[in-house]
């Protein structure tokens, strides 16, 4: 397995390979890998001849407040998990390498100041600009993103539709623990007792779902309150949103219908976790089908 | 010579060409084409297996109060000269073909609220936007560009750094009319007396350039107070802007050094005409060289 600091080497690496018309699947992360990541490795492993991982911390796309300084870091261990998949190459730059001079320009993403959008001014900017500086790189076939962050993968497919990039962007389903909880790097920045709460985030997103599913209620606003109130009675954190939208077109909607979306994220002491059911919802022969 | 208005059909051509390794030069333009927009064919031709020139006049890149409605078209004559030269392919699509809907993503330029930037807020960011989509869709190896829109070229090779696009710009030198007015789809929305006194543009850009080296005037300053002068004398045209900086860079310098760019920007009444002289600057045992 080769790993690269530098852009040009990893370009050079990445043209003799692909002088072999070899495939190349790309697996974009800010490192400190879990099982979520395990999972885009894998489906990347399986579908493509050679497999680049990237793992950088991206200031770009951290607010001021934000936990960049101690977004967790563990270079090592990401080495031994990326050898155990059969990873071909790893990609690990510095800010610098990254960012030599501030950036010429930088994308300005529309219509996305909603959820997480709405609650981290700037930080789809800043995911814009660096996956289409790391797809420039890394020219993938095809890049693979997690379901659990649902926006960034709805910012990411319009990005590369609009911008007319021969890449396939792979949505891959959230990875939880045992007990339901989404994996997530920053969940180490959990105290023992948010720790202790935080799986009744899905809990609470299931239990919703399946309120709709029993209760046949399709009013927005009606499911809202149910999950706020479920959520405020369970949780200790503040609850930064709860809503109800359509995936991936991020709409809100008076009524359900179709490809829905329950989406959450709570601020902890020094994590804020994000979480997200989808599934597609159709009436059939005057009954309701669910699945996804 | 094939005109394709849609993108997919143009890509599946692409990649037709492509798996048999053919290069790809790629001329793009506002049509209306001149001898300026030759110069750039006949490169491309020279340097590459294939031509594809694209004819869009983009709405992003016009500023409300601008000409976009009036910008000359003569699609028929421009696919013409596009014969003449040999390009394989002519892209022209429509607005609705490049912009379905509202961009998702666009990009915001920095640092270029200098020259035309300055004059023309937004331009910049509507060219770089327009460009990335063109890129993506053409992929080619070179690109071509005139240096009578030099700010543009330099916002351009700056994007392609910073995106890492494997594409080579290459800068074409202005052509000009045989009294020196540099060729401009635009300079047919002058008037008679507006044409008659334009070649003084170019004609006091030479003559600033030749008083800077009989002079030894590095004083920008100085060469600024003689240029604006001069064109004010002579030109009935509102001064846009007339100015000595840094190319590429586009810094302001106190005292010339090495490569330097005088530029000019005038609006007649419905017609703003720019121009530049753009040279190297070294001295050399003792001797002041000028060239370019």
């Amino acid at each position: 397995m080769k790993i690269f600091t530098s852009i040009p080497a990893l370009k050079i690496w990445l043209k003799d390979n692909k002088s072999n018309n070899a495939s190349i699947g790309y697996v974009p992360t800010m490192g400190f890998l879990h099982e979520g990541h395990e999972a885009l490795l894998n489906k990347a492993i399986e579908e493509n001849d050679l497999v680049v991982l990237s793992i950088f911390v991206n200031p770009l796309q951290f607010g001021e407040n934000e936990d960049f300084d101690r977004y967790p870091k563990n270079i090592e261990k990401d080495i031994e998990v990326a050898k155990k998949y059969g990873v071909d190459a790893i990609f690990h730059p510095s800010v610098h390498e990254m960012y030599p001079s501030e950036m010429s320009a930088t994308f300005k993403v529309h219509h996305m100041d909603v959820l997480c959008g709405a609650k981290r001014p700037g930080h789809f900017d800043g995911v814009a600009t660096v996956v289409m500086k790391l797809f420039g790189i890394v020219t993938p076939d095809r890049a693979y993103f997690g379901l659990k962050d649902a926006q960034q993968v709805a910012v990411i497919e319009r990005l590369v539709k609009d911008y007319h990039l021969n890449i396939d962007i792979v949505r891959v389903p959230t990875v939880r623990e045992n007990d339901g909880l989404a994996k997530s790097s920053r969940n180490v920045n959990l105290t023992k007792s948010e720790r202790a709460e935080a799986p009744y985030i899905y809990k609470t997103l299931l239990e919703v779902k399946n309120w709709i599913l029993d209760e046949r209620c399709y009013d927005t606003d009606k499911i809202e309150v149910k999950l706020k109130t479920l959520l405020s009675k369970r949780l200790s954190g503040n609850l930064d949103y709860a809503e109800v939208r359509g995936f991936p077109s991020l709409k809100k909607m008076k009524t359900l219908s179709s490809d829905v979306m329950i989406a959450v994220a709570i601020k902890y002491s020094k994590a804020r976790l994000i979480d997200n059911v989808i599934f597609h919802l159709e009436e059939k022969e005057g009954k309701l089908c669910i699945d996804k």
